[in-house]
């Protein structure tokens, strides 16, 4: 077994949901080196988060991006971490709700997605900037 | 250390939070032969999802069911994907906050749950069919 | 490459979220031997869970506990697991939402966080008393 890893960095977003899949696929070509194992993507901040759905109808983002919104408002009034901006607090229980890491099997040299799954960047600040992440790669090699 | 990859099929489930441990581990006899490791479970659809919790009692994944169907509603009126049915939207959004994953300690050849841990397989379409997951153990082999 | 395992015990925390990466930390020194690979950490219970914030200001932990108690109530009319108390249904949720485990980089004998990055333990119980996790780490073996 192998273990390949790597940091990448996302460009900067808008605020919402975000289909990633090739700004990620891009970075890690060594993906086709691996016929069997497990790709972990893992986000290094506090205010954006990872998340596997579905890649087509990019209403179903707008859709998450509207839902979220409602059910973790800004200015709650039982807040008490207001300094860093009113979407700054929204964006960390986000965080916690989506979670900070992703795990794909791998097979073949490919990520085993199925045919409706792409990988989510979600953006929670207003201005959240480049997004840095650790990609690990761990599982057998292909053999040449 | 050693990698096993196999894709498995979890029958139809009527939609709500089903213990489907049994269904899982049936499928993998392989996993007695890792010492120590990891067991990752993928579900490769976008609407349904994977969870771990409490394996006793049945009133627990019927609250869960009742929980998520308030906290997550159909039909609401800022929605935009509609086309696929009442259902569908929603089921995006339960499947990002449960997770399309689950990671799981192996020791000594079985999963290392908590006594009252379980696999639950969150089914959140009325229809949503088998399913499809990817089971893949990384770890030391037993010795022989 | 190589796995290490190792059962761990956090000590008894209020109802809260808590950071616990120092003492995570102290109870697996054999993280210094791996110069690449992942760091997964389980939580053996269903009524507390692992999440990854922000690691500076209390208040956002504060946030993070009134946030889940108005999101996920006590006492709901449509419960009907009620037997364990009323804080019992309400941990089960939280701790699906949140997760029964974490998964983060390891770089160069060190966890791979962002600056602000630290290792959450959610007591959703009034009185969880102590919790059992189980710490596994995969990964290549620095070279000595």
């Amino acid at each position: 077994m192998n273990c390949f890893q790597k940091e990448i960095v996302i460009s900067e977003k808008t605020r919402g949901f975000h289909l990633v899949t090739e700004e990620v696929l891009r970075q890690i070509p060594e993906l086709r080196n691996f016929s069997a194992g497990i790709f972990f993507l893992f986000i290094q901040h506090t205010s954006a988060s990872l998340s596997i759905n579905e890649n087509a109808d990019p209403d179903v983002r707008h859709d998450m991006e509207s839902y979220f919104n409602r059910s973790v408002p800004e200015n709650a009034p039982y807040f008490e971490h207001m300094t860093e901006g009113s979407d700054d607090m929204p964006s960390h229980i986000k965080s916690s709700l989506l979670g900070s890491s992703i795990s794909i099997p791998v097979t073949n040299g490919r990520l085993n997605l199925g045919t409706w799954q792409g990988i989510y960047l979600c953006e929670h600040r207003n201005r959240g900037g480049r997004r840095h992440l650790v990609a690990t790669i761990m599982g057998e090699r292909t053999h040449k």
